[in-house]
């Protein structure tokens, strides 16, 4: 959000990324910066370190890239020609990330003579060993001032588990190298409604609990377990998803306008409205969260099994409490926000794939049209993530077909492209360029975790200790009957 | 905008037009009932009565509609076939409005056993005749309880004289009964406009002093004076222009919100309105407006004559301070507006011809992106009446297609209509329906008229006693640059 994005494409990078053949670096890391190359948005000269643990030959390695490519990059997108331009980039490096004297000497000769280049370490690769890796790393004297070690969530299991994966880190780099992502927050229509919202006096003079009623953000998912098993059984819907992804929609919508866009202004704002977080404890975790665990059910026409018979086939486990969906009824105890409920909901298996953010606006204070003219919806900001990306106005307009005075809602898109099939944008690309870039504003600061961390754990705590087992609900549904209740009772209602 | 309109097409009318062979019949209300007869909107068993003083043939009659129905009417409007069908719902009507021996007794006789239809007296004559036509429609016993009558302005030349053609008029007809026509107010984007503010809190909630700039109503002609020379120079823009339309349109804007959308609470928020407009007198006219004249200039590459050779062309004069341009800077003393500017202007022979209100909102109270990121234009509603009917709402959003965050102000369009051709609506043919359909919403209340007068009369007095020459202004350009000074003494420009 700032203009050390356009630091982008100037200066040539090394990126490193660790757990290289994995199925993230596959899926989404690799094709984001064959994305950038072919946009252009690559200087000349940079390198991208592909480490693997297998002994594997440079071909094997572009091929194995070559057929992720092809299955999952969009219809169209690959050119066999620019992936062999794309592969001259790509330097496979045959290291074990915990034993240095696995590769890591090899690694190290490469760097010499490329110290003022920007060197981006990506850590695909599982939490528990990123100690050992950034260990290595130090060791092979890799840490220059213009290195970033990016890293994906889980971080952490708790604040207090967290807080120790920081401290590891942290050890071998200071927080301003350190790059936590998510992918949400690399979306252009995230981008986009920042700048809505602070560049119109239309929204930002109704950014606030006197013209909002309620804010809902919905996270949810067709898929069941994906064979993440163990993680997830342990993990559960709000380690998962809620303490990072949905935190952070909430507190980038949320947060104050910071006095400029740069990464420390807009993350000591989010901060400030994660701790502003009323917190839920003890019996008020019945009253604010409602947590479901999928049973078998018709998904798209096909019956799919429930969550324990995912789990037992994935695992030894053949009995879990561990929750698949969440939702809950968050208050941010500002002077912003004061009494404003926020919804949250995340859950797998649902009935669609969606991730939408709603703000809706009060009433009209009063309809002066009459109960002819039709009934008046109230004005919604409707953002949507997946499965396409869009930002859409909802008004009320009168029907201009017929001389009556007759109001229908009408929706007007706000997410200014040129293409007619929609928006995509790429988060993880985006991320990436602007890690190599040097911008940390889409990231997400150690204290953020911390406090999202501080507000989730009681939570889990309460659901645990009372022996709390979530609601059960069909896969195919949109989670348990509670969820509904949970807006039914301050009439309102999901609006996904 | 009231639940009386639905009574359009159920009962049957008689329409009377005098002056039925006149221009305004021929080019506007003539077209506008034939548009309504395509459209379905007319009862069967409703009758035209076309008013022509010469005899004429009822064959000649209608051949001279069809002549100005091919000539007026849009590409691909007429219909031969439709036209024939229309043409058994007109009666042509032999009378001299001022002398009642004159085909009054004949008029009269075909209204017998229709008592409970609809009665619509159309006065399309000079208003120096309402008086005697009134009282002839009185003495033929033509009025009803279900009749009204529908006057155009110019109704006066000042406060006093326009109340002399009202008492005259009421000498037969009931408040109630007195439809004083404006055609801006029949545009369906008109009615949209109220629409939007009153049904969408994102606007109403905006729509004061706190949130909004300024506000600007141009309506620009390109036309001269038409050989309406003689009626014209007595005028002036000022009483021309904006005593009704600019008025009227700005009253409709700025009005507090109705408890329920009729006539009656509609045309009181209104006359409200205008008795707060702040007086403009004295010295203050100076200040506050600027009055031009053309002279001789290009106008589409085209020589056009100045004012006063079309004047003299088409009248004994040789000499005139009449003003064919006016601005105005005014302020509505309530709440509401409190120090807000309306900036009014009007004129002939400008650079285009065009009608359009723009409500400017105040800039975002800091632009937190930085010089990088563009710079803010503050958000518009744009209502275009002529040439063109639109809404748009301006707006700034991120450029999608760079990763940096630059804003660009775009475009939307609230005029939601199916066309892609954009939308034209007939403010005759709605407020002729509506007059027959006794809803009188969007028709000019007495005490409305009274208000303007009051508050245009001062002005016009002091350019006269002062002798102020109108300042002159090239054919074809915006008008004087004094009324640019009167916009950017205020550090604001006009935006069209």
């Amino acid at each position: 959000m700032n203009d050390q994005t356009t630091k982008v494409s100037k200066q040539a990078f090394d990126l490193v990324l660790f757990g290289g053949t994995g199925d993230l670096s596959l899926r989404k890391l690799l094709p984001s910066m064959f994305r950038a190359f072919i946009d252009g948005e690559i200087t000349n000269g940079s390198r991208i370190f592909v480490c693997t643990r297998k002994q594997k030959e440079f071909d094997e390695i572009l091929s194995v890239i070559e057929v992720a490519f092809r299955n999952f990059m969009l219809d169209g997108e690959f050119n066999a020609e620019q992936y062999s331009q794309f592969g001259k980039m790509i330097i496979p490096a045959i290291i074990d990330v915990t034993d240095y004297e696995q590769g890591w000497e090899k690694l190290k000769s490469q760097f010499a003579k490329r110290e003022h280049n920007a060197r981006i370490f990506y850590l695909a690769i599982i939490p528990n060993i990123y100690g050992n890796c950034c260990e290595n790393i130090n060791k092979a004297k890799l840490i220059t001032d213009n290195s970033r070690v990016i890293v994906e969530k889980p971080i952490g299991y708790d604040q207090e588990s967290a807080e120790k994966i920081n401290q590891t880190i942290a050890q071998y780099f200071t927080e301003e190298q350190i790059y936590r992502i998510d992918h949400y927050l690399g979306k252009e229509t995230v981008q986009n409604l920042l700048a809505l919202r602070f560049g119109n006096s239309l929204f930002e003079n109704l950014w606030d609990a006197k013209s909002i009623d309620h804010i809902q953000i919905s996270i949810n998912e067709q898929v069941g377990l994906e064979g993440r098993a163990g993680f997830y059984d342990d993990a559960g819907a709000m380690r998962d998803m809620i303490q990072n992804h949905l935190l952070q929609l909430l507190s980038l919508i949320t947060m104050e306008s910071p006095n400029k866009m740069n990464a420390d202004n807009i993350r000591a704002e989010k901060i400030k409205v994660l701790q502003a977080l009323r917190p839920i404890i003890n019996e008020e975790v019945k009253e604010h969260t409602v947590s479901g665990q999928y049973v078998a059910g018709n998904v798209n026409g096909k019956l799919e099994p429930g969550y324990l018979e995912e789990l037992a086939k994935n695992s030894d486990k053949t009995s879990s409490n561990t929750e698949t969906f969440v939702a809950i009824r968050a208050f941010i105890d500002n002077w912003r926000w004061s009494k404003v409920p926020f919804y949250l909901r995340t859950g797998k298996r649902l009935a669609r794939r969606s991730a939408e953010i709603t703000i809706q606006f009060k009433s009209v204070s009063h309809n002066a049209f009459g109960a002819d003219a039709g009934s008046l919806t109230p004005n919604r900001l409707v953002i949507q993530l997946q499965p396409e990306e869009s930002i859409q106005l909802h008004l009320m307009a009168k029907d201009m077909t017929q001389l009556k005075t007759v109001l229908k809602p009408v929706k007007l898109d706000l997410n200014f492209t040129e293409s007619t099939n929609g928006f995509k944008s790429f988060g993880y690309k985006r991320l990436l360029l602007d890690a190599i870039a040097g911008n940390a504003t889409l990231f997400i600061h150690r204290d953020e975790g911390a406090a999202a961390w501080k507000w989730v754990d009681p939570i889990i705590k309460y659901w645990k200790e009372e022996e709390l087992s979530p609601y059960l609900y069909r896969a195919g549904t949109w989670g348990p009957k509670e969820a509904d209740k949970l807006l039914t009772n301050d009439q309102r209602e999901w609006l996904i």
